[in-house]
């Protein structure tokens, strides 16, 4: 019961959390704007999350978990819901913001998000492998295979963000990374 | 003759703080370290550069003049060079962190590096528009057009960049590119 309640109030900080980075950005975001949010002192919410950094990794990780309920069916991944996750980040540049910012800042030497960025990419190139896999089969253009492809598609993803992030007029993203499976898909109808 | 005097020392400041970052990474540089290795004291490198991040992106524009000197020939950017550009990144994590992490803080609002990165990529898509032309001419596979392509070139050599920064051993990053180079040119071979 207790920890039923614990665990309630951590989902709740959570979304406290990513409502308040969505209307303020990252930088905005404060420890003490989120324990406004959700009715804790500031030494409450630190009792659940010690610092900002883990109050972001824990926003991140549960960003994971409802994009892949939400992205996979029972089959699990399929590239056309890949396609609407792009749409459907294009939507919210509050989030995606918070995560291109939490992934450059992973790269520098000893930050906490490191860990988890090196994890999830792991895990993320293995996904989209399987995703290649079952729309295209082993062979892919450029006699590419499913693995060999699976950093290009992580890497398109990312890279558009940023760019997109910084000049929204500038860059469709949607439309870019639909251009990107085109080229993998080998032809120009799809 | 003053002017002059003033602009070597700019060159050296940067020079400093380049090796400064390469050894220390981005956030262990600090202005204290660039300013003792150029002779300065702090205040004399406040002079002229006000703040860390005007020094930083001070850093990056010599790292595009490098590049742009080194990378092109008369006649421009070519695809070779820009592979070989790749290369060479991957022998210098330290200013590839430097910039990978200033472009994941620079999307975050009123960023001091906001602007440099988004006049940056505007200018990067043209020019890797035109790359893709002299290369490929207009039509490339998919029924792209170079200005389509450009975002996905630059984005994919962004993505790589922070998935070879998290785990080196995991991303080979000249191999990866040269695979997205092989589905531009629509062929296995190129």
């Amino acid at each position: 019961m207790v920890r039923a309640r614990s665990e309630e109030r951590r989902t709740d900080i959570l979304r406290a959390a990513l409502e308040v980075i969505a209307e303020r950005g990252y930088r905005g975001a404060t420890l003490g704007a989120v324990a406004e949010r959700v009715g804790l002192t500031q030494q409450g919410l630190l009792h659940y999350f010690p610092t900002k950094e883990a109050l972001l990794v824990g926003v991140l990780e549960e960003r994971d978990r409802w994009d892949t309920s939400g992205g996979r069916d029972r089959e699990g991944w399929r590239l056309d819901l890949l396609e609407s996750l792009v749409e459907y980040n294009a939507m919210r540049p509050g989030i995606v913001q918070t995560f291109s910012a939490l992934l450059g800042e992973s790269v520098t030497d000893g930050h906490p998000a490191r860990e988890f960025f090196t994890e999830r990419y792991a895990q993320v190139r293995v996904n989209m492998a399987d995703i290649l896999r079952a729309e295209f089969g082993e062979r892919l253009p450029g006699g590419l295979t499913p693995e060999r492809a699976a950093p290009l598609l992580t890497a398109v993803m990312d890279g558009l963000q940023y760019q997109w992030l910084l000049d929204p007029s500038a860059v469709d993203m949607p439309g870019a990374f639909r251009d990107f499976l085109r080229l993998l898909g080998g032809d120009g109808t799809r």
